[in-house]
C-alpha cells in the first residue's frame, strides 16, 4: 500500500529511483540501526565498558539479524521511534547473558542519527557520481555544439544569437558548484551521534567521550565536539543541497520543455511521451518531471528547515519533520539526476530548426548588432532609435531588418555580416572554453 | 521499498493511516480508473455512441480486471501517465472485437481525474465522519470539564483562570467550521472530468456534452460547465482544507504537549511514549505527531497550490505536483484525525495539578481580578499601578498577592472571593453553552 | 526605507497595489484599532458598563486621533504588540477623567483582531469587485473569440484545434468559483473578537457576552459563539483564498507568456516591456508578474497556515506569522487582479498567427480527427496505426498529413473538411455557452 | 505606506533591522546600480572601449546622482526592471556628449545583479560580525554556567540532569558552523555579473571578457567562468543560509520561551513584554520573535529556491522571486541576530528555580543513574525493571525515588550521590571544554 509516488510501483519509475530508495527504505533503516548497535558493542567490548564476550555476541547477532519492519510497527507507533522495539528484539535474539549489554549507555537518537548518517554517506557518494556523469554529458554537449548557433531568449522573446554549446555550459556550472558544496558539507554531516539520553553521556560515567570517539573511528565518521541531538543544521543543510540540485536540474528541464515545443522544435527527447489518443505527439515527459521535482523539493524544504526549531534536548514534534521530508527529497534528487542523465544522453538537436527560428524574425534578433555597428558612426541612442524604427517596419512589412535599415542610412556597414547570426556571437566560444576548463578542474578535485 | 513514512511499515502506524492509504494506493488508483472506463463504456453503449455489446463486454471486463501496478510501470514511466498502458492492457483483456471501443473519445486526464474524484468522495466521507467523532469527544470534554478550573496561558505565561471545558470547546469550533467548509467545497470538487484530448470533446462530434452528462449521472457526480483539465482550483482548495484540518489538530497537539510537560503535568496521554533508557518517562508521542503533521501538510500546501499554474490545455510539469502532494496530505489528515481521536478519548485530566498550578503564583494570576475590583473604587490605571506594585512584591517575598494588596489599601473588597480562581471565570460557563449549541447544530446540519 | 517590493516606491507599481496597501499600512492599522476602541467605548457607555460621558469623550477622541506609527514603535518592540502604547497614548489624549475607561475589559488581541477584520471587510469588497471585472473581461473575450480557432497545446505540444474563446472561458471559471468561495468564507471571517485577557470576558463580570454582542452590532460584524483568540482558521482560510486567486491568475499569466513567445506570437500585451539594449523586444512583463505573484503567495501560504498552531490561549510565536504574511498576500492578490485586468483589456489577439501555427504542422494537429473519421470504417486501433504511420512520414517529408493518408487508404473521407481545423472543434462553441451562462449566474448571485 | 512588517515603522523595531534594511532599500538599490554603471564606465574608459572623457564624466555623475525612486516607478512598472529608466535618467544627467556611452554593452541584469552582489558583500560582513557576537555571548554563558545544573528535557519531559553551560554550548555550535558555511559560499556569491543582453558579451566584440575581468577587478569581486544570468545557485544558497541561521536562532528562542514559562521559570528575559491588562506578566517577546522569524524565513525559502527554475537566457517570472524574498529574508536574519544578541545579553538565569525543578520529581530525573548504578550488580534490564517499578510508586506516593528503591534492594549503592543531580552529569563539563575550543578556533579562522 503506497500513497507516495516515491514508493509507488506504478509511478516510481518516473518520479523515484530504485537505487536511492533501497538505501532509505524500512529494511535499510533497520539494517543501519543494527549496524550501529553492532559497532557500539564492538567498541565497548574493546574498551572494556562491557564484557568482550557479550560484545562479540551482540555484534555477531546484530550484523545478521533480519528484522521485519511490520513486527516493530506497534512498538514504533507507541514509542514514536523504532528503537525500544528494536532493542527488545535484539536483546531477545542475543540471549539472556549478553542481552543486557545491548544499547549500553545509548539513547534512541544516537542509533537513529548515526544510522541515518551511514546511509547518507553511501547515498551522497552515489549522487555525487551521478552529478559527475551529468556534468560530463553537458561538457560533451558544450564541446560538440560550441558552433551550433541558435536564438537566445530572454523573458520568452528572441534576444540575440547564442550557441547551444554555451547553453549547455551554463547548465553544467551550477552542477559543478553543487559538487563543491557537497564536498564542503560532508564533514559537517558525516559525524557520529552519541550522547546518551540527554547528551551528557552520563550513563557511561567518565568514559563517554572515549566511547564516542571510538565509535566514530569504528564507523569511519567524524567526531563532533558534543552530541548534536538538537543541532540539526547538518541535516537542514543537506535538505537545502537536495533542493539546490533539483532546482538546477529543473532549470534544464524547463529549458528543454520550451525548446521542445511544437512551435520551437529545436530539440527532441529521444524517448517516451506517447499519448492515449493523439498519435502525432511526443511529450517531453522526463524534462517536465525535472521541473516537477524541483518544485516539490523546494516545497519540502520548508518543513525540513523548520526541523531546526527542535525544542530543548530533544523535540518530538520537530525531529520527525526530517523523517517525513529527507528520504523523499533524496529520492527526488536521485530521480532527477537519473532523468537528467537519460534525457541529455538521448537528446536530439535540430540545427536546421535552430537556423530557421533565427531567420524567422527577419533580422530582428540582430537589432543590437546593427545598433552597435551604427554606433561606430553615430551616438548609440541615435543608432538605437534608427534601429527601433526599422524594427517596427519589419513587423508591418515582409522585409528584412537590414534591408530596411540600409534604406534609412548611408553609413557604410558590412550588411552581409550583420545578417549572419554566426557573426554576432561575441565571446561565446571563449566562454565555453572557460567553462570547460572549470568543469575539468572540478572533476579532478572531486575524483 | 518505501521511503515515505506514509507507506512505511515501520512508521506508518504513527504517521499514516491504513484506511485512508487503502483508498489512495496503486491498486485503488487502478481500480478507480477501470471503474471510470467501465462507466464510460456503459454510458456510450446506452447512448449508441459505441456498440452495446462492446460496451457490455468492456464494462464487465473493466470491473473485474485485476491489473498489477508493476506491469504498468514501464509504460507509465514512458508516457508520464499510466493510462496508455492501462488502455492497452484493458483492450487486450477485452479482446479484438470490443477492444477498439475502450476509452472512446476520452483523454488520459479524463480517466485519471474522474478516478481521483471517485476516490476522494469516499475519502472525504470518512474524514468527515472522523471529524464528527473528534468534535463529539471534544464536546463531551467541554461538558464534563466546564467547571474544571485551570490557568489560561497567554504568550507562555499564566494569565487568568479559565476552565478546561472552555479550552476543549475552543478546540472543537474550528473543526466544526471545517465540516462546513467541506460541505461547501464538495460540489466544486466532486465533478466529472470528460473533455477529450484538448477539452473540446472533438472526438465525439456533436455528442460530447451528452456523454459527459450521462457519465456524470452514471457515477453520481456533478456536471461541470466545461472540462476542468487545467482548472485545478477544486483540487487546490481540497489541499488547503487538508492543511486547515491538520493545522487545527496541530493546535490541539501543541496544547497537549505543553500541558503534559513535567513541570505542568495537567494532562497525561493515556498510552504510549516509553523511552529506550529512561524508565520514568511517558512521552506525548501522539500529541507531538499532531504538530508534526500540521507543519508537514502546511509545507506540502505550497507545491499543491502551485499546481494551479498549469500551462495551456494540460501542463505536464504542474499536474504531477498534485500526485506528489495530495495523497500524502490526505494520509496525514487521516492519521491526524485518528491520533486526535485516540488521544482525546484516552486523555487523563489531573485536576489537582491544575489547582496546584493556579495556586503556585500566590495570586498573581488574579491580578486582573484585583485591578477591576479596585477599579470600582478608584480609576483603573491607579488600581493597576497598585496591583503592579504588589505583584512585584510577590516575586520578592513569600506572600500572597491579596495579602500584600490588603496591606496597601483599605478599600473594602471581598478578599476571599478574590483569592478564588473559580470566582473569576467571567462568562466561561455561558461560552461553553454557546459553543455546545453550535456544535450540536453543525452535527445536525451535516449528518 | 523599504525592503519589501510591496512597499517599494521603485517596484511597487508592478508587484504591489496602492489601493490595497492603503488599507493595510501602519496608518490604516492604527486607524482601525482606534475605531474599535471608539466603538467599544460607545457600546459600553450605552450599556452603562462605563460612564456615558467618559464613553462619549473616548469615542470622540479615538475617532479623530492621528497617531504617528513611529511614536509607538518603541512600545511595540517592547510589548510585541502596539496596543499597550496605543492605549497609553489614547488615555493621555482623552484626559484624566475618561482615560481610565479606555480599553475597558479588553485585551490587546481583541482590538487588533477586530481592527483587522474591519480592514479585511473593506479589502475583500474591493478584491471581489476586481474579480468581477476580470471575469467580465474574460467573458467578453470568450464571446468575441468563440470562433477564433487556434491550437490547443497539451504538455507543450500542439494537440488539437480549440478556440481562444474556450480558452478565455476556462480562465474565467475558477475566478467565478473564487467569488463563491469568498461569499462562503465571509461569515466565518467577519466576526468580532472580544474576549478579554484570556477569552473568558472575566473583567466584565456578568456582562461580557452582552458587550461582545453589542460591539459586533455596532461594527456590523457577526458574533462568534466564543472568542477566537487562538482559533485562527478564518484567517488561514483567507490566506488560502488569496493563494487560490493568485494561482488561477498565475495560470492565465503562464498561458499568456507562452502565447506571446517570439515563435508563437498569438497574442501581444498592449503595453510595457521595453529592454535596455534590445530595441526589437516587447517583454510580457505583466503576464510574467502574474506567475511570480502566484508562486510567492503559494510560498507564504505555508507560514500563514502554520499560524493555526497557536499555543494555548494566545501564542506569541505563531500569531505574528499572520502579520508577516497576510498583508503581503493581500497586496499580491490586489496587484495580480490589477495586472490581470490591465493585461486582458489591452490584449491583442493575432488571428493570422493562430492560423499559421495551426497550419505549420501540416495536418498533424488533426491526426485525431483523421483517426476517428477512419474509425467509422475500421477498428479505432487500426485507424490510429494508419494515422501514426502517416504522421511519421509528415516529419520526414514536406507533405500534408491528409495527402499522405489519402494515399494509404481508399476509405471515402471528406478530406477537405478533415484539413480544416474549424471543422474539428467538437463542442467548443456549446461549452462557451455553458460557461457564459454560469458566469452570468455567478455575477447575479454575487452582485 | 508599508504592508510588510520589515518596512513598518510600527512593527519594524521588533521584526526588522534598520541597519540591514538601509542596505537593501530603494535608495541603496539605486546607489549600487549607479556604482556599477560608474565602475563600468571607468573600466571601459581605461581600456579604450569608450572615450576616456566620456567615461570620466559618466563615473563622476553616476557617483553623485541622487535618483528619486518614485521618479523611476512608472518606467520600472512598464519594463519590469528599473534599469531602462535609470539609464535614461543617467544619460540625461550626463549630457549629450557622454550620455551615449552610459551602460555600454551591458544588459539590465548585469547592473542589477552586480549591484545586488555589492550590497550583499557589505550585508554579509555585518551579519557575520553579529554572528560572532552572538557566539561570543553564548561562549560566555557556557563558561559561566558550566556548573549550573538543570533538568535536560527530551520530548517535553524531564530526562536527566544537564548544565545550562552545555545547553548554551549546544546553541553556539550551529552558529559557528554557519560562519564556516558563509566563508565557503562567499566566493560563489561575490562574483561580478557581466554578459550583455544574452550572456555572450556580443556588443563588445572581442573585448567582452577583458571588460568583465576589469569590472570585477574594479569592484573587487570574483570573475565567473561565464555570466550567470540564469544560474541562480549562488543566490539560492544564500537564501538557504539565511534560513539556516534563523532556524538555529529559532531553536534558541523556542528553548527560551519554554524555560521562561510560568511553571518552569528558569530564565527571564531582561526586558520588554508588558501586557495591556495583566500587570503581573512579562512576555518573552523577543524569544518568541526568534521562532516566528525562523518559520517565516523557512517559508520564504521555497519561492527563493524556485527562482532556480529560471527559463532560458533570462526568465521574467522566476527572477523576481528573488527580489520578493531575499531582502526580507536578509532583514529577518538581521533582526533575529539583533534580538538574539539583546536577549542573551540580558538573560537572567534563576539557579534556585533550576534546582527546585530538578527536585520536584523526587528523584525521577535520576532514574537512569539508579539503573546504571544497580547494573553494576545485576543485568541492566533487571535493574531497569526495578527502577521502573519504583518510579511508578513515586507517582502514587510522596516518597523520593531513592528511598523507595533502597527499600527494594540491599545492593550497596551510594544513595547520597545518587540523589544529587550534580553527580550525574557525565561528560558535560568536558563537552563544554571541547565546544569552547571549537568556538575559539572558528573565531580565529574567521576573524
Amino acid at each position: 500500500m503506497t500513497v507516495s509516488l516515491f514508493d509507488s510501483e506504478l509511478y516510481g519509475g518516473l518520479f523515484s529511483d530504485r537505487e536511492i530508495v533501497a538505501l532509505l527504505d524500512d529494511r535499510a533503516r533497520l539494517r543501519a540501526m543494527l549496524d550501529v548497535e553492532a559497532a557500539l558493542a564492538r567498541v565497548q567490548g574493546r574498551l572494556g565498558v562491557i564484557p568482550p564476550e557479550a560484545a562479540a555476541r551482540i555484534a555477531e547477532v546484530a550484523e545478521s539479524l533480519d528484522l521485519n519492519p511490520a513486527a516493530l510497527a506497534a512498538g514504533t507507533a507507541s514509542a514514536g521511534i523504532p528503537i525500544p522495539a528494536l532493542v527488545a528484539a535484539l536483546r531477545e535474539a542475543v540471549g539472556a547473558e549478553a542481552g543486557p549489554y545491548v544499547h549500553w549507555g545509548a539513547t534512541s537518537q544516537d542509533i537513529m542519527d548515526t544510522g541515518l548518517v551511514l546511509r547518507l554517506r553511501d547515498l551522497l557518494d552515489r549522487l555525487d557520481r551521478r552529478l559527475a556523469g551529468v556534468i560530463q554529458s553537458l561538457a560533451a554537449l558544450a564541446e560538440e555544439h560550441r558552433s551550433t548557433v541558435m536564438a537566445a531568449r530572454t523573458r520568452s522573446q528572441q534576444a540575440l544569437p547564442t550557441t547551444f554549446g554555451l547553453k549547455a555550459a551554463g547548465w553544467a556550472l551550477p552542477l559543478a558548484r553543487h559538487r563543491e558544496r557537497l564536498a564542503q558539507l560532508r564533514p559537517r554531516l558525516l559525524v557520529v551521534q552519541f550522547g546518551g539520553a540527554a547528551g551528557t553521556l552520563a550513563a557511561l560515567g567518565e568514559r563517554g567521550i572515549e566511547v564516542m570517539e571510538a565509535l566514530a573511528g569504528e564507523l569511519d565518521l567524524a567526531v563532533p565536539p558534543a552530541p548534536w541531538h538538537s543541532q540539526r543544521d547538518g541535516i537542514a543543510e543537506l535538505a537545502a543541497w537536495f533542493a539546490l540540485v533539483t532546482g538546477s536540474l529543473g532549470k534544464i528541464g524547463e529549458d528543454l520543455v520550451l525548446l521542445a515545443q511544437s512551435e520551437v522544435g529545436e530539440i527532441a527527447l529521444g524517448f517516451g511521451g506517447s499519448s492515449s489518443t493523439l498519435p502525432q505527439k511526443t511529450n517531453p515527459v522526463a524534462a517536465e518531471a525535472l521541473v516537477t521535482l524541483a518544485r516539490f523539493n523546494a516545497g519540502l524544504l520548508t518543513p525540513a528547515t523548520e526541523a531546526l526549531v527542535q525544542a530543548q534536548e530533544r523535540g518530538g514534534a520537530a525531529w520527525p519533520l526530517e523523517w517525513l521530508t529527507l528520504p523523499q527529497m533524496a529520492a527526488a534528487t536521485g530521480a532527477a539526476l537519473r532523468l537528467a542523465a537519460e534525457t541529455l544522453n538521448g537528446l536530439v538537436v535540430d540545427k536546421a530548426r535552430m537556423t530557421a527560428n533565427l531567420e524567422a524574425s527577419r533580422g530582428l534578433i540582430l537589432a543590437e548588432a546593427a545598433s552597435f555597428a551604427l554606433a561606430e558612426h553615430m551616438p548609440l541612442p541615435e543608432a538605437q532609435s534608427l534601429v527601433k524604427a526599422a524594427c517596427t517596419e519589419v513587423g508591418l512589412s515582409s522585409h528584412h531588418l537590414m534591408d530596411l535599415l540600409a534604406e534609412k542610412t548611408d553609413t557604410p556597414l558590412d550588411w552581409a555580416s550583420l545578417r549572419d547570426p554566426a557573426d554576432y556571437l561575441g565571446s561565446a566560444d571563449r566562454l565555453v572554453d572557460r567553462v570547460l576548463a572549470v568543469l575539468r578542474a572540478t572533476a579532478d578535485r572531486n575524483s
